[in-house]
């Protein structure tokens, strides 16, 4: 893409209504806009990112066995009737009445939905185990929307819920997504921690937060060191084998947010030296939570005896708007955005510092041509600027890779390779640039 | 993916509630559930044919120089107030209040919304031109929803808009959608008539709709056959020429729905016999306003010679979720749905007859694997039912091939290809298929 016909509309003022890093990184390298109190739209540029990490959550969901459906955002409030809660479930619920006066709402969640959906069609024991996701739009009526999409009213989140006949199947279930989600945050750069969490209102007997690492994040965090270094991505995983092991090694070792947090058990569990007082956000929440659901609505199957059983349900989310500016949180520095590459919005970013020169510029379409050619995302600005106004967007922008196009550098036939991340520079020949990146 | 394991609940029976062969054939295939009056959830199969709509609809903007945005679901009701649509677009739009006792709405369409996000960002005549898309969930709060996904409440929609600086770029903008709306249906199989129509409540100059035919159609139509065999698919298009040729040969023949319809002319313009009277089905619209919204918000940029010029506004409208239902109505027959390769969920259907029979499971297997590695989408039967149940649901959900397997054929070492919408049979032997079907 080139910058001059992007709609990339870069800040170089900080937006005051921002109050942390990412919202004033979003806000500034173009990703969103707020169109409403907590509401975003987002941009070209901003969508290649909610896209990347939609794919992730996607090709990780599919791995598992999770099949993808997709539910309306707009309910009936009937539905939360039948299970009790819509009465329960206070003002954060977007409450609508159509033009016939019936009652509906924005879902801010879809255990009724699903259930209902599920008990429809599946009868026997025999269609068991199921695990159905959709990723969708959400709202939550939030009294006080702030911190740009970490905290927004409509927000985009990958929910998923799972069937099974007996607790043991569910646990079961439980524990596929519980490596699912370490194994999809690992692969977006993020250090993922799981920590026990209270239900709140889905309800159930086992929780877990999936919590990352920021310096700037929401809440304080007490871990035992090893969990940051533990590795899932080298792991082979077997999703019809027993995952128990790998789930008791992420939990074994203590890890709390300040809310859970027992000073006492982390000094006793934890040697000194191994001790991690840290700050995170949640970006996964998963629940068992057994027949809360299906049992007031009914979703039986006849069981292996004949006998008609009520199904053990789990719930899963991952919030995909609210880790757009989680691994801002986690992946930034003075002069902007650090994406990861798997998350990226363009792997490199070249930059013609002399658009008014013709073999800069030949140079930077010969490039570009390649790159493209090679499957390599590239923005190029191609804009009628100083290269100090790009420099600074570049890195403000944050993609993994510059490369920097200037008429010296190219009389030698050469040009600049930076890393964003660590900032090492490193000079290559103009015909390697795809090999070096590729 | 195997049907044992798969969440395809199709119905033997009869749909009551559905009037028109999509709607039943969308229930019966399993590819949808009605939630609420006019409100659907998309189950995994039916969710793939979205999903393929989406993509061809998506390559076709990105191929014609449009940028993909994503706007939210629910707008505030001040950006309607200012383009003076909030009191005139009566009681199909959802209106909401939020818990701060603001007027929202559900977006059934962002015209004004889009006009903010512009206008904040684009300031320069050099900027232009510019066209943003996005597809997103849209609600018309329609007094008596039906027909299923054709004529729902929530539902989905590409929709964009131009920004020019003059009459003649925004001209050249709706020319370009004119002919990507072309391509477009054209790869989903379908044959697309754009006819001359009225502006309706997005207001303007000049207007398409794109109608395609199905003998179940929900408009008459009066059209020139020489219309129907055109091919857009084999022309070459450069989208920064100019197009208006291509615009004029398909206008320049003779086509109108009933409400359009001039008896007189139709008789004076098209001989006897290239007459063609059928029914249609509108799957696009576009539209090419002016300033409608501009003026009365503001949207101005800086002109070469630096004065203040009013933008040149265009929209253009595709029914996404609609077309799966309008794909359907243009090809079906009385067994099922007959799926365009282009859009279908899997290109193949896998038919084990005797799945207690270990070699005709074991070459099911084998034919399966293959089939994933040449990357051919296929549908496994192995469900533990009789033939005549597995050859009625194959049909029914309507995969372009079917791939049988029975112990007869087996022990010659052949299994048969059948071609969905043909009816052809052939036999073909077992290490043969992946190359037949590739």
């Amino acid at each position: 893409m080139r910058m001059s016909q992007y709609f990339l509309p870069t800040l170089k003022e900080m937006p005051s209504e921002a109050q942390i890093v990412s919202h004033r990184l979003m806000l500034r390298a173009g990703l969103v806009r707020q169109t409403s109190a907590g509401i975003y739209a987002w941009l070209p540029f901003g969508l290649r990112v909610l896209r990347n990490i939609e794919r992730i959550v996607r090709e990780e969901q599919d791995a598992s066995g999770a099949q993808e459906v997709l539910m309306p955002t707009i309910q009936s409030a009937e539905l939360w009737r039948e299970s009790g809660r819509y009465d329960a479930y206070g003002p954060e619920m977007l409450r609508i009445r159509d033009r016939h006066d019936r009652d509906m709402l924005y879902g801010p969640t879809n255990e009724e939905m699903i259930t209902t959906l599920f008990r429809d069609a599946v009868k026997s024991y025999r269609d068991l185990p199921r695990n159905l996701y959709h990723i969708q739009w959400k709202f939550r009526d939030e009294v006080r929307p702030r911190f740009g999409v970490m905290r927004g009213r409509e927000f985009l989140m990958k929910d998923n819920y799972s069937f099974d006949l007996d607790k043991a199947g569910a646990i079961r279930s439980y524990n596929r997504m519980f490596v699912s989600y370490l194994r999809t945050f690992a692969r977006m750069g993020l250090r993922a921690i799981p920590m026990r969490a209270d239900t709140g209102p889905i309800g159930g007997d086992l929780s877990h937060e999936f919590i990352i690492l920021a310096e700037t994040g929401e809440s304080a965090v007490f871990c035992h060191k090893g969990l940051v270094d533990r590795d899932i991505l080298g792991r082979k995983i077997d999703y019809d084998g027993d995952l128990q092991p790998i789930v008791d090694e992420w939990t074994s070792l203590y890890a709390a947010t300040d809310e859970k947090h027992d000073g006492g058990r982390f000094e006793a569990e934890v040697p000194a030296g191994e001790r991690l007082l840290a700050r995170g956000i949640e970006v996964g929440h998963i629940f068992y939570f057994g027949t809360k659901y299906s049992k007031p609505m009914n979703a039986v199957v006849a069981g292996p005896n004949g006998d008609q059983v009520t199904v053990e349900m789990g719930s899963y989310g991952i919030g995909v708007s609210r880790l757009v500016g989680a691994i801002i949180e986690a992946s930034h520095d003075g002069a902007g955005i650090v994406w990861p590459e798997s998350v990226a919005p363009f792997k490199v970013g070249l930059l013609n510092l002399k658009p008014d020169d013709a073999a800069v510029s030949a140079a930077c379409a010969t490039l570009y041509g390649a790159l493209g050619k090679a499957g390599i995302d590239c923005l190029l600005d191609d804009r009628d600027l100083r290269p100090g106004a790009k420099f600074a967007d570049m890195d403000l922008v944050g993609l993994p890779w510059q490369v920097i196009v200037g008429p010296k550098g190219l009389a030698a036939g050469k040009v600049e390779v930076k890393n964003r991340r660590t900032g090492a520079r490193e000079e290559v020949p103009l015909d390697g640039v795809v090999a070096r990146l590729g």
